[in-house]
């Protein structure tokens, strides 16, 4: 499942990619090439961790196939899994605005490929370059927006409205129904991402498909129509289906 | 309880007022002081809003006493209360990074007496000056933080540890035990804050009483001491109190 896209093989490559991400849009080239020159593409397999919490800062990351979660450990041993990354999102690239460590752990849940970059290059970048400084302003206020909706989502939304919430986030809107699409990865994993124990979640999902006509198997999930889903899902939440407003 | 400090007076005085938040910290004096030129001073009451979601963006706000809730509105007609500011914050100064409508609403709790300043000044700022433009990113790198923090406790604390956490951030750690305080604001506020439900919030609050030591009196609660509160409900959390990464 997991698409090892081989890193692009040389500067100028990664140059050209760097600069489709929105945190480098309207960047100087020739500041975008010194991120370039000293990116390192690796690959982690699942399970390995990019960084612990509390670790000293020294690289952020833009992910090129996988999945990687992003969590903090309770003083109880609980994992808050608060976001999953994947394909053309970066890693522990805000962490140099909240201190000398990371605060928070980034672990591997399915394979990746990735381009590793010495987070004091970013740092440097947006304390004198007005631009990367406002690129960078967008792209944590979008992160804010993100988990505003998050917080919304925890305190009005019941369990199968979330799981409903979470499977139109993968469904393409530009495709015909009925909508066929693969879980991308593991349900325990959904779980986690969702804030909700094993057992809350298969009784939520359960319930999701009585009230709706979505059905599930395996990981394969076919949403007969959009509308029935978001029905269900969004009318406790502050926004209408599609979220246009997270896309910008 | 409302303390109704007058606003300063004079433009120099709006000025030093302005240095001393973090969003101005390091800010050339000159720029300081063009904020402080367009400021107005404004009372707002209870139940009056600043400004309602979807509205197009025109000022923020620097507060200078009372509370104002930020809060979304969900198709089923519920809000969902995601923060609470009070003195020396600073409220819709994040939402130009957003687009061109406020992505919330602000309605006053408690009256306030603020700074109304206009959203464009700040917004060339943001754009022109990389030192406003780091102080931004720190600002809402420190939200974010809050945030993250947030649906940590969302997930991971039951409603009981929840309103633990809410009474040990109201406690000065400096003051000699017992710690008696004052809850700022409505209790059925601090319920929506907390995203529960007020019969959820009585019984959770109920057996908070019984599992430590704190005595509640009308909005008057007794600390007889901080660790029995602080054992009770961060067990559950990724922190010791008291919370000093939250501060920075």
């Amino acid at each position: 499942m997991v698409d090892l896209t081989p890193a692009p093989q040389d500067k100028g490559e990664i140059s050209s990619y760097l600069q489709s991400l929105p945190l480098f849009s309207g960047i100087e080239k020739s500041l975008i090439m010194s991120f370039a020159d000293q990116a390192i593409s690796k690959k982690y397999e699942t399970g390995e961790s990019l960084f612990f919490q509390d670790d000293p800062i020294e690289s952020f990351y833009v992910i090129l196939s996988g999945w990687v979660k992003l969590y903090r450990t309770t003083q109880d041993g609980n994992d808050s899994v608060f976001d999953m990354l994947t394909v053309s999102q970066l890693c522990g690239e805000t962490a140099i605005l909240d201190g000398d460590d990371y605060s928070f752990s980034a672990t591997v849940v399915e394979d990746i490929v990735c381009l590793k970059i010495p987070a004091s290059i970013l740092n440097t970048a947006i304390k004198d370059d007005s631009k990367m400084a406002y690129a960078m302003l967008k792209t944590i206020s979008r992160y804010r927006k993100q988990q505003t909706r998050e917080i919304e989502s925890l305190t009005l939304q019941n369990a199968s409205q979330r799981i409903g919430c979470y499977l139109l986030r993968l469904c393409r809107i530009d495709v015909l129904e009925p909508v066929v699409l693969q879980l991308p990865y593991d349900k325990s994993m959904i779980a986690a991402r969702l804030g909700m124990r094993p057992e809350t979640f298969s009784r939520a999902l359960k319930k999701l498909k009585q009230q709706t006509d979505i059905h599930i198997e395996g990981d394969i999930v076919k949403v007969p129509t959009i509308e029935s889903l978001s029905v269900f899902s969004c009318s406790a939440c502050s926004n209408e289906y599609p979220c246009n407003d997270l896309m910008t």
